[in-house]
């Protein structure tokens, strides 16, 4: 199986974080979201000791929320000691509601508003990752106002192309995010946030993309990143103390995918940052990796009723669930792979070719083409999809005013509800 | 303007229902949905009118309210007579929570959950509009226990590729949907469906696609449909009462959409199918079509607040909003073309060429590309993306924990809120 959390029971049943799933679903309902929590921890501390290991103790990674957010998995994170990045008021609002601790939180974003920075600031954020000059006046106005002086990384774009999905492509000179290093925009505001009076300049992040499996990637963009920061302290006499390096590490979504030791090549990256420093006569900045899908991809899986089985002779079958892209929007958005299979039926042949389809009224509607399923499957039969953790819950719409799911947290044996399912009334609680 | 709903002002103000939306911006906070309660029933009594006229008294148009489902649709949708098409119990409880009569209501979608079923049964649903065989036998167990003869229709594919997008294509064979005339399964599903003792086969349906400009795709689907109901006559001795001939009526996203007069093209289908059935010896049947998205599409519009400007020298310009692919995913989802003005710049040349892009925290985040706005463009200015009525709100998510947006309905020169907006504690509501 594609992680070591998924095993099968000599029935032949599924069985995730040891629980058999299919029991699980008859229990909490159908569809539902289920969470590895042991499984989180585990990703959480392969970060913070090969970081801490590798860069020293001021080295720190960031769990990226957005990949999933609700209040148990700040919780999570908040125990094994990570800090977060968040990108709205909704991520600051639910993680402090969990008890965040919110001087270690980075807000990320491309366009945040005045009411967005005030709110920050007045929740005591640790640091803004400030995007562009507006922000930077903007932070700086508002920080004056309620008389502190803020701490912020700038974000760069490095200028690295990595041929990841394009939506997911975020390191290039041509993006929303970011200010250039080549085109002279990132010393532009480098000296700019030097200048202002109530902001602390903490140092530089850059992210290059997601999905990422080659360490070359990271090596590129922090030689660039250094080679900038030697040249902002021998221009400007300014020494970055932090250097967030962004996230981007890859998940194995099927068995084609490649794995990657996550550790190791963390090492491996430490490695070259050392050498590039030493060369550069830089001290060794305190590290930040924003780590999000690879902190829960894994750890999560959704699990499906089968309802209509379609076989149109001389074209194609059709499997449909009772969920779809309401609940898992990346195949229509991305054509994004997942590893589909029937819960209970492990150790049957798989020789019944078919797309599994949702129940949203839209051809666009698939969780994923060409999947292989057992030819006894049939009306009532649970399907799991694997490795849904990150962004599958945090872009769930109510298409089709369709309920969202319920999270349920498995650990050691035991199952608790993390997030409720929506009801029919929650859907039309905002209508007048 | 693509609309006539939307008109300019002296100042060069855009004024949609004829009022000033960047003041409406102001009174109900960014980023915000108009509608415009006049066209929706202005679209709705077009159908309605042009139905009964080509078609006769028994003729009906249905909202295929699942291109925007919120309670104050449902009351005028229902106000102007018209029935309504569901795909969940979700738009069945908002419907009814509305006051709409559910006897004028048809129930789609290609897995329905034997919760579904009875859920609609006990709520008296009309009709079900019956995809595939299971559901029949669902249908007529569960009505059996009611005690009750449901009414249905059958889903058909025509076997019609309408060359629109991929994902919302549906007439073809090779579909989720329905039954395929083509390899026999049709015949198969009626026989079926005529021997059930609890379902009262009151016809066919079929739905060929969306975003149709040419009244030749209605033709096309109308000859196979009618052929097939011949057919079923003359074999199984089976006249057919209602023939539901779907959606798909294309709206002008851009002035380079082509325009169409949706009544003229009613009265050609209608001379088309009166012909065909002459020509079969067939009664005419009671027609119903299910428009969606040419009943709200131009009764929509969204407006956005602009945050940062972002000139990438030798590269492209970016203008970000204060919402995104979490209020309008159609871009993400299809690179959906609309049209973005500045809404107090209406008179000033556009040459500044642009992406609008949204707040969250992905590349893929992508109102619109090749956008041109006046060059005075500026953080504070009033954006607004035209003809966004169906697919935007129905289609929101909390991505990035974004909050979702209220909905103002603009009606003879007054504004009402009809959705709240979302506020933090909505996000976390469900957060154990």
């Amino acid at each position: 199986m594609i992680c070591k959390n998924l095993t099968i029971s000599t029935e032949g049943h599924l069985l995730f974080a040891g629980q058999d799933v299919a029991s699980l679903l008859r229990e909490y309902g159908s569809p539902l979201y289920l969470f590895d929590e042991d499984r989180i921890r585990e990703n959480c501390r392969t970060y913070y000791n090969a970081m801490k290991e590798a860069f020293g103790e001021k080295a720190l990674p960031l769990y990226a929320s957005k990949a999933a957010s609700f209040k148990e998995i700040y919780r999570i994170v908040n125990s094994e000691q990570l800090g977060i990045d968040v990108v709205s008021c909704g991520e600051i609002y639910t993680a402090k509601a969990a008890g965040f601790d919110l001087s270690k939180t980075y807000f990320h974003s491309n366009n945040k508003t005045d009411e967005d920075i005030a709110f920050a600031i007045e929740n005591g954020i640790g640091y803004f990752v400030a995007d562009n000059e507006e922000e930077l006046y903007a932070v700086d106005r508002i920080a004056a106002e309620k008389g502190i002086c803020q701490k912020i990384l700038l974000r760069l774009t490095p200028g690295i192309d990595t041929h990841t999905y394009e939506a997911i492509n975020t390191g290039k000179v041509d993006s929303k995010f970011g200010s250039a290093i080549e085109t002279g925009q990132a010393e532009a505001i480098t000296k700019l946030a030097l200048k202002l009076p109530h902001l602390q300049l903490m140092g530089f992040h850059c992210h290059v993309g997601s999905q990422v499996f080659d360490s070359d990637t990271f090596f590129r963009s922090a030689e660039i990143m250094l080679n900038f920061m030697a040249e902002m302290a021998k221009k400007h006499h300014y020494i970055a103390e932090e250097l967030d390096l962004g996230g981007g590490y890859g998940v194995r979504y099927t068995e084609s995918d490649p794995t990657i030791d996550i550790a190791a090549n963390i090492h491996q990256v430490a490695d070259c940052v050392k050498t590039k420093c030493a060369a550069l006569g830089l001290p060794l900045p305190a590290i930040r990796l924003e780590p999000g899908r690879s902190i829960v991809a894994d750890a999560g899986l959704t699990l499906y009723t089968v309802g209509t089985i379609k076989q149109i002779p001389g074209y194609k079958n059709y499997v449909s669930v009772d969920g779809g892209m309401t609940d898992n929007p990346r195949f229509a958005l991305y054509n994004a792979p997942y590893t589909v299979v029937a819960a209970e039926k492990m150790n049957e042949e798989t020789d019944f070719h078919c797309s599994v389809v949702g129940r949203c009224c839209e051809s666009g509607d698939i969780i994923q083409e060409n999947v292989a399923l057992p030819s006894t499957i049939k009306r009532g039969d649970v399907l799991a999809v694997l490795t849904t953790g990150a962004y599958n819950f945090s872009m769930a719409s109510n298409y089709n005013r369709i309920p969202r799911l319920p999270v349920v947290m498995l650990k050691e044996g035991t199952a608790r509800l993390v997030v409720k399912r929506e009801t029919l009334d929650d859907l039309i609680r905002n209508d007048i």
